[in-house]
């Protein structure tokens, strides 16, 4: 006990100080390190593998609807980069520049990627030419560089990993389908493999992407009661099409410029796992993105039988699919315990002595702490059925939790209110100046219109906006975000 | 016909210009695109899906020998890069460097990250305390920038995409079979999965990689005669562990310098791929990484019965995990056997009519041209069983040319002409100088001497330097390089 309780210790608490436990968590499971260069991070194998699983799933899915992948260059010429107004605007101020190719001042300045629809955009001017060539259907996993004046690991740093996809149509009808589309792989994405319920809705005209006729978002609450972006999908209409000249001859002969789109989602997606799933013991991992599914610890392991039986069940469980460990070393049961816990496994299998004479295993599993006697014989398969039930409970327990913090406001004071830990869903009259003075005061910004409407809670929301009392145009979802 | 021969003439033969032949396969084939920036490349999604499969199988092999992956920062900055002498001096010529970030100068430069031995050594001096965290195994997959004054697709370009392989050990011993081990991971996967037979060997000292105490190569031979280095292993030695302070306490209690390596491979091995196995018809891509294994060509594709059963193949070979497509575009049939013959495309499936009758199909091999009558009856079976036998006819092709273009030299005279289309060996004093004479009188440099001695080879090629006459130190490939 003593080793559990200065294990404890190491991490806050997630009342006392979220941003703390969240460092904590990070760095104490090996997730991700600071490097030498401000803002950037550098992602250890722990957490890395959780990336190489989100990537493997999401990839599937992105090939599952046409997708194919391509690599673009890092950099992005100046006057490229310029070519659409709003774009360059919202993106400039964050753009790291090479100004020197060895000895040589380049003479132009060559923007590391900060996205590529530029870059993207001007391969597709050559590529597309009738409307045979369409849709084109591309993807990128590469990095990207934001100069960011504030940073946090996985949740904002200079340089991240992330896809981008990007497509070309020849309607606005298509393009907006596969803006929809893509938003729904997201959504079920965050659902189905990391147990993250979200919203998905459309961005305010202030928070779209710089240069998009309308940005789509899935946004995800922490346990904080805070937002995190998780993905975007955006409607780019014709906007980059005649920034870059991307056109085609039409099936009736006539040139038109296309209608593209572009999504993406980051390593930041780690973050919101982290902010999600974890407790005061540490990690918790949903079981389809855990590098490790299941830890082996033998109890008792210096008796006769208990290693060989261990090997035995790890061999058997990974033939089956199940990615384990074996912790044979030789440090205390309650030392491993803890560690394991920490790292957010989501099931534990102790097999010691007694079990072995039983013919049984205990599977213990991380979200509940449920203790579960289980005999040897079909035990991969027991353990797949509890992965997907400790994945369930995840995600149930995620949800509950932000239908808690989630309140409707009808006034400005309870807008206030809400936003202090949580979700506030309320009419607003859309427009940027009042959405800039309710940033001001409350320090929540907007998050997403729903994509439906919902009448009966708009009718019991009002008709006026929640700030300035001017007639409603939308309900809005407000919450302080990361 | 006539669609055939137009379709020859745009690509060059490679007997009378391999230069062009080799851009204009890459164009035609749409493996590649030029940016508008200089010197770097887009991979489009056909390069791309060879790369995908690349990295598959060699992660697969790298994680088989207790390998993590990890990422690290794009940048560097510039007082860190210059901690091991001899590695700045080797990289700094071809160092693109970012000075500004938004519209803030950067009080120190940053690096764009040429090879990341000094980013990851500053890391593992802080990871690495004792003996019990050694060996250190971390692989990463990432973009890395050398600014290259002339460059081609794939063989040298300013951006490229690679693997590196960063170890550090407790021993040199330890280190040096790591070298060793990763060389040999290498040479299997050129030859198993690239169909690519390599030469392996210790790299001269003029040619080794800056700061390593030895370079180990693998080296292919083209189809011009001229050598490719498709990846290195280095054994580091203590240099950057010097450099970066990268030290452990020994189980003796003493505080130790590590013992490191370095490991890579790009997408160079896609150039490789492409002059090894090529002809004059296009692409000839090895079935382990084509992303297309087999196209299926309906024959009289109007008739009934002929697209439901391309289609019903095209199901079942997919599910018996056969990379497959089917062309069922309204192109001619000549069409079609030239472009997925220029894509080099393994395996060619015909079906029609009469085969429907016989219940058969017609499958062409892209490497012999050899036709098979097969029956559908076992066909998965029969793909699969052809595919490697492509693969194998493929690599046996290679390895009779790279035989045939090999010669002794005793003389100068011979190593001259050798060099001339081929590789050579000779007799070599060891001596810089010497090397660098070679190297200016015939355009051929070092490639490797051979890991073990042939002392009848040796014997044969005498016991004088092939160029100054000085007594011979070792055995040596001489060839001009890509």
């Amino acid at each position: 006990m003593a080793n559990k309780e200065e294990f404890v210790t190491q991490i806050a608490s997630r009342a006392t100080d979220f941003p703390q436990w969240y460092t904590d968590v990070i760095m104490k499971t090996d997730m991700v390190d600071y490097s030498d260069v401000r803002g950037c991070m550098v992602i250890k194998p722990y957490g890395y593998g959780v990336w190489e699983l989100i990537q493997q799933q999401m990839d599937a899915r992105f090939k599952a609807t046409g997708h194919k992948n391509a690599y673009f260059p890092l950099f992005i010429p100046e006057s490229l980069l310029m070519k659409e107004a709003e774009h360059v605007e919202g993106f400039a101020p964050e753009v790291a520049w090479v100004t020197m190719g060895g000895t040589e001042q380049l003479t132009e300045r060559l923007a590391i990627r900060p996205t590529s629809e530029t870059v993207i955009g001007a391969m597709y001017s050559r590529w597309i030419q009738s409307y045979r060539d369409l849709p084109m259907l591309l993807n990128q996993w590469c990095n990207v560089v934001r100069w960011e004046k504030s940073t946090r690991p996985f949740l904002r740093t200079s340089e991240f990993l992330w896809q981008e996809g990007h497509t070309a149509h020849a309607t606005g009808e298509e393009a907006e389908e596969e803006t929809m589309r893509m938003l729904e792989v997201y959504r079920e994405f965050a659902q189905n493999v990391l147990a993250i319920p979200v919203i998905v809705g459309k961005k305010s005209d202030k928070e779209k992407f710089a240069g998009a006729v309308a940005t789509y978002t899935m946004e995800a609450m922490m346990q904080d009661g805070k937002a995190l972006q998780m993905g975007t999908s955006h409607y780019l209409g014709q906007n980059f099409a005649k920034g870059y000249d991307i056109k085609y001859l039409s099936r009736e002969g006539r040139l038109e410029y296309c209608h593209t789109t572009s999504w993406g989602t980051s390593t930041r997606m780690i973050g919101g796992i982290i902010m999600v799933h974890g407790d005061d013991r540490g990690l918790m991992l949903p079981p389809r993105v855990a590098p490790t599914q299941l830890v082996i610890l033998p109890i008792a392991q210096h008796k006769e039988g208990v290693l060989d039986k261990a090997r035995e069940l790890k061999r058997l469980l990974a033939e089956a699919g199940v990615r384990v460990e074996l912790d044979d070393s030789d440090n205390s049961a309650g030392w491993k315990f803890n560690e394991w816990e920490m790292k957010g496994v989501p099931v534990r299998l102790e097999v010691g002595p007694k079990d072995i004479e039983k013919n049984q295993v205990v599977l213990v599993r991380r979200d509940s702490h449920e203790k579960l006697f289980v005999p040897m014989e079909g035990l991969a398969d027991a353990v797949k059925a509890l992965l997907d039930r400790v994945h369930e409970g995840m995600l149930a327990r995620a949800l509950a939790l932000r239908e808690e913090k989630t309140v409707n406001a009808v006034d400005f004071e309870q807008l206030k209110a809400g936003v202090n830990g949580g979700f506030v869903r309320a009419m607003w009259c859309g427009e940027r100046a009042c959405e800039e003075e309710i940033k001001a005061k409350t320090g929540a910004s907007t998050r997403c219109m729903p994509l439906e409407r919902d009448k009966e809670l708009e009718h019991k929301l009002g008709c006026a906006c929640v700030h300035c009392g001017k007639p409603a145009k939308t309900m809005m979802y407000f919450a302080k975000a990361y």
